[in-house]
């Protein structure tokens, strides 16, 4: 644990000039929390050069910009490739202040050079009206991790390390971050990570000791006990304890020869692995840092302490503007920086501090890893068509979605078996979720020991599987932003684990794509299986269609959703979706045998419309009006609509119904609202402006009636949907009780035909016993009426496809 | 870590006798899998006697049942309170086995009795439409805790200990479960429980080595990086290893030495504690058991293996009922229990194993601790208007609403001190969401060391702050389901981070309130400060108002979401909500400075209606209808809509305003939807059948159209909120970016009243000036224009309050 030899590694000249850089960086990061003119302090500060609102975070900076320096030299020494991923997100100012020094932070935005103007307008935009965000965001060079809802650093490292065998991606890890119940889980990366074929990661716990208004669990336990729980967790701990004390030059030897160790490791064990051949999980370095929080800034204000306490965690002193006391200290503090020494004549770095910085894109803000983009290449996608079912007759066949999807991506994982760039993440689901056939093709990559008997896991493979959604949306994250493609299979209810890890995602992507040099990334694709309507064996927990709702939230042009209604839909679907960039795509598709209804050309034209009428399963006359129409979106609700209205067609066929069809589900939105929505003109054509319109929904009935609000006959919308109805029992029973079966459906059609309802007592009268027939049968027997588990689409012959 | 004496604990004879317990309940729990007729197999297995549709999981079973076993025998020796938490909830066939073992499953449900009947309806019921479900839901007696959503069982466990001094919660936690986030932060509940007035937490660790299809990783773990992870955190790690054999006694010595010392060494801690006080955090035990996967099982099935091994996970043998040789092994496997010698004549437990159970309340399917409702005593609450700013003029004193609010709970945390009963969670955020004032009358609780300057700090506190919001959520439903009172407060935004466990909750409520046995329990309660509106020093990523959407997803019957505009209503509403049972209660409240608009009496009256009229504020004539109505919803919008009012009453003073609060949401909603819906009349009276309604709603707007999508006037519904516009800026920015303001407003009341905008012309320039002028204003200060940041109602001495 303790590391050899100080001194060996850094002369005190060495770790004089590496703490100066380290100053500068700190009098940037607090000139940036403070100043709005007099950025090099050539004047006496005057009240008004300090910003009148002071937003930012002080504590963790400190932190930041030390490990910052000793990582430039490091990279600077071995000609690294390094990634520094910022757990501690709030520390921005300190992100901002490095990419400055070392000259990134200018060629991306050269209204901010590095001169005295700069350092101005550098310090002036932070947490300032149409400025720079106070967090390292999308706009921080460098970066792919806000951190702004901690806990996500140490996946998204693990992200990026995947398939880059060259990268060393270095953690900082915040101790109030390591709370948090994702960050606890990600210590567990090193067991999916393969020495070989992957990166590495570095993470450093960066314990400062406290967070907003408290000590921090972490930072209060004994180093005895750390070294045993990361021991644990199967990595080598590497201590750096710096003390409140000022002799900094020992830090900087401390941390440098940790760095030194650090790195000597990650290269010994991917040299022995890569060399040897893989032998076991390897224990990885990490370093665990202690020091002050807001360390170098006032040791107390007011009387009250500050370095090394809670109260440095945003701004310490928090009236420089309006209290005199308080603007001297503050040019005290910013003064004993020094800048006069840092900086030159023009405003920028001294020479020999500019000569710490690593060069072009090996400088941690101008790495092509943090901007994923530019290292992507596209997927190579095989033609789906070549896995698609026949579906000769509409509805005769029956074919198991996610099956052949199973087997479309088992082509598309050979494709790119070189490039290694295509990865699935999934919590334990991926067989559950029916796509073992990739299998056929990879493994599931896993470092702990592996078994005789163990079935497709490997140390090496493109399955990734823990029972954690949040590991495997950060992962995929972290994979993506790095410029490679995936997807993440999970159950729909448990899919809500990682809401706000959605939230922040497209945050992410909606800022980004108004940045034009962060390039394009591929688009996060969600494949939700296993269902609300197929959780009839789990029960109510596992039985919520919410996330769709969650999505929708966001903005326009970052999601889409998408419920193909069977397997060539969701083939040409989930192909689509591959192929896009900077969204997030949500496709939600069955794993259960169910009735195929289009053929691969139909699919096609279907797929790209978006929606459309299935002239062949309706019965209206060529052209005319429909006296109802009956509209699905999902699988299971398209399935219970078909054998609606072939009830219908049996009991009423005076009835003219025409069915459409909803895969695209943004193509109701106005298109005012959405790219995806279709004309007004449109949508009256295929719903019309005045007939019911009976509309089976996969998830929450509201959501249909909010995408509509604004189409000319929303108000016959009559939305059949999950209303909150579930257990364990039948998969039709279940539609039951939610009303969204091929009788209750029938039923309202008929309720809602003006007229209808006093000729179709006979008709309603049947279907209301089916729905008896049903209860009885479901409840003696504990299984689907034979009717209903065997149905097929009885009117076969019909070709015609697409919109009318 | 190992057991000094197994030979000490049990005799040979007294493991034989529990063993037979254990084969008891894996014998029920099969039969619940599988039968659905001739439960004891009183004649050969015939086809039809195998359900139709096997549902269930075997694998995680006869470990539950094992534990089980084992808990109640220490129970009797020790008279002691236990409650069962089991994490691998799918295990539902053990924990419904051993509650009807032991007779509290048939007291009630008098239906199933313990005799050869109860026992045919017990099996036949499992996993069949209209029975009971496949995983420990609330149907279940002993249980407060589902697990079908994996990762909350050792949060929950926490929960239920804290203040509960002479229980001790056992906690099974699955290996598959360990692998998530929240699990893995759960571990930390250690540095938070006080040994002197809380319970104990027995941690379980249950490695039985695989999920659904994949080996764990815990599981894989040696012993030795176990123990030292454990003791890492803070514990003292107990092992017992059971292999594959059949030497069952061996395994039931070791386990009954396990448990008798760990609660040997609970006892020893609480003792120590109790009488010698608090020195420093206990080194509490936990046992980490390694069993075979679906142990007792058969070991291969179509010459695949399976006991040891995943295929055991779910239904072992899966064609019982079709395939004749699946049939002869299910049929070998449970004979091989010897149901004969277990189970009487009438099909009841044999008398010396019935003996092996607790009596009464002792039995953990009994126990009232998890029938929390049986324990709840209600709480304390002072007066809330003895914190009530006066609030004499409308809008003209300013006051920060959730100041008021720490001031009321301070004394409702003195009045309820020595019950022990209530407690505050939260992300380190109780300072930072400006509820202080509790600090004066508890602390933080904290058994990791405390240091002289630590404030608010102390090994015994009603104040819990960690930086998990998982944490947070799942303590205070531990809390609340064994009894208990409780406030969550935390950023609106990162309340997403507990969608799932909000789902989780909300179903357990619904099923929860339609079973009689059930006891109300109290609701939980949010309080959402720091939201969106307010969270301009920390930017877009902390600023997302769907929390309240997501919520509304869930029956109504359990929701409840009020937005109080300033301090009076914010008393009023928290103290209802702590009043009520059965619920989730969302209240979003600033707590920043802001004008006060209503003194304690109009609160009440406001509240108790949910919405009204602000007579005072509009400037109808009385009785008569207003050209425009300004509603609002949310303290933000609240005042912004009163400053367009005054705007608009300034330069426009012929148009008649009329302006409606909404505090409770759900009256906004048909009553048919909601219990707290207003009728239609009374909707069309506030908000007329045919005026414009500019709607200035806290979150997104889509909601107020889907809660009054069947309103009359719904149409001329304009809602302004949140459109996903967000960055570090100032608080009016914010709401400009979101044309939330009240310039914004005004002009969307004149373009929306007929006739209005052609005459308003100047009035409409004079407001687009305004939002000019901020923007000049605000990119050169960086602060909001002194106009608006100063800004009071100045219409004084109206004195009208409520609905018209």
């Amino acid at each position: 644990m303790p590391i050899a030899d100080h001194a060996a590694v850094l002369t005190d000249e060495d770790a004089a000039l590496i703490d100066r850089y380290f100053l500068a960086a700190n009098y940037l990061s607090v000139g940036q929390i403070y100043l709005m003119a007099n950025p090099l302090l050539r004047e006496p500060l005057a009240a008004e050069q300090v910003k009148p609102r002071l937003l930012g975070h002080w504590g963790t900076t400190p932190g930041l910009n030390f490990i910052y320096a000793h990582l430039n030299r490091i990279i600077r020494e071995r000609d690294a490739d390094v990634l520094y991923v910022c757990g501690p997100g709030h520390g921005g100012p300190g992100m901002v202040a490095n990419t400055w020094l070392e000259g990134s932070y200018s060629e991306i935005y050269p209204s901010i050079p590095q001169d005295a103007e700069g350092m101005g307008k550098l310090f002036r935009q932070f947490s300032f009206p149409g400025g720079i965000p106070s967090h390292a965001a999308p706009e921080t060079p460098g970066s792919i991790h806000e951190g702004g809802e901690l806990g996500y650093a140490l996946v998204h490292a693990y992200g990026a390390a995947f398939d880059n065998p060259d990268l060393v991606v270095a953690c900082v890890v915040g101790d109030g971050e390591s709370e948090t119940g994702p960050l606890a889980a990600s210590w567990h990366g090193n067991v999916f990570l393969n020495p070989v074929h992957d990166g590495a990661v570095l993470p450093i716990l960066h314990l400062n000791g406290y967070k907003i208004a408290n000590p921090t669990i972490f930072g209060r336990m004994d180093d005895a006990d750390l070294a045993k729980l990361f021991e644990g967790f199967g990595y080598r701990p590497i201590f750096v304890v710096i003390d409140a004390s000022d002799d900094r030059i020992a830090a900087h030897k401390a941390m440098a020869a940790a760095c030194d160790a650090a790195f000597d490791e990650i290269r010994a064990i991917q040299r022995d692995a890569r060399e040897a051949g893989h032998a076991g999980m390897p224990r990885w370095p990490m370093i665990v840092m202690r020091s002050p929080k807001g360390w170098t800034g006032p040791k107390e204000v007011d009387g009250k302490r500050v370095e090394g306490f809670w109260r440095a965690h945003q701004v310490p002193i928090d009236a420089a503007r309006t209290d005199e006391g308080h603007r001297a200290l503050l040019e005290q503090w910013m003064r004993g920086y020094k800048p006069e020494e840092l900086f030159d004549e023009d405003g920028a770095l001294v020479p020999e501090l500019r000569a710490l910085a690593p060069q072009g894109d090996k400088r941690m803000g101008s790495t092509p890893f943090a901007n994923g983009g530019r290292l992507r290449a596209e997927l190579r996608r095989p033609d789906w068509r070549d896995f698609a079912p026949t579906a000769k007759v509409h509805g005769q066949e029956q074919g198991e979605a996610t099956k052949a999807a199973g087997r479309y991506l088992a082509e598309l994982i050979r494709l790119n078996a070189d490039r290694r760039n295509f990865r699935i993440m999934g919590p334990d689901e991926t067989n559950s979720n029916r796509l073992q056939a990739v299998f056929e093709q990879t493994d599931r990559v896993w470092q702990e020991p592996i078994e005789s008997y163990d079935e497709d896991l490997a140390t090496d493979g493109r399955v990734m599987e823990v029972l954690s959604e949040h590991l495997c949306q950060g992962w995929l994250e972290g994979y993506t932003l790095t410029g490679r493609h995936g997807l993440f299979n999970c159950y729909e209810a448990f899919v809500h684990i990682v809401d706000s890890m959605f939230n922040q995602h497209a945050k992410w992507l909606k800022v980004s794509r108004d940045l034009d040099w962060r390039r394009p990334v591929s688009s996060f694709n969600y494949l939700l299986s296993s269902h609300v309507w197929r959780q009839d064996h789990n029960g109510f927990s596992h039985q919520d269609p919410g996330f769709i709702d969650h999505v929708v939230n966001k903005k326009a042009d970052i999601v889409r959703v998408y419920l193909p209604p069977d397997a060539n839909t969701l083939l040409r679907t989930l192909d689509h979706c591959l192929g896009t960039y900077d969204r997030i795509n949500v496709i939600v598709a069955g794993k259960q045998p169910a009735p195929q209804w289009l053929s691969a050309d139909a699919a096609e034209y279907h797929c790209a419309a978006g929606l459309g009428v299935w002239t062949w399963a309706g019965n209206q006359e060529a052209g005319g009006e429909p006296d109802v129409v009956m509209a699905c979106a999902g699988d299971v609700p398209t399935m219970e609509t078909m054998a609606a209205v072939d009830l219908l067609r049996q009991h009423l066929p005076e009835l003219k119904v025409r069915v459409v069809n909803v895969v695209d589900l943004m193509t109701l939105q106005p298109r005012s609202d959405h790219p995806h929505g279709i004309a007004d003109a449109d949508f009256d054509a295929l719903f019309t402006t005045d007939k019911p319109v009976i509309f089976a929904y996969h998830g929450y009935p509201h959501l249909i009636h909010r995408l509509t609000y604004n189409r000319t006959n929303h108000r016959n919308l009559h939305v059949h949907g999950f209303m909150e109805e579930g257990t364990t029992t039948t998969p039709f029973d279940m539609v039951v009780r939610n009303e969204l079966d091929r009788f209750h459906l029938a039923i309202d059609a008929i309720d809602r035909v003006p007229g209808l309802a006093v000729r179709a007592v006979e008709a309603k009268q049947h279907f209301r016993n089916g729905l008896i027939e049903h209860h009885r049968y479901v409840t003696t027997h504990g299984e689907d009426l034979p009717d209903i588990a065997g149905w097929s689409w009885p009117y076969a012959g019909a070709t015609e496809e697409g919109r009318d």
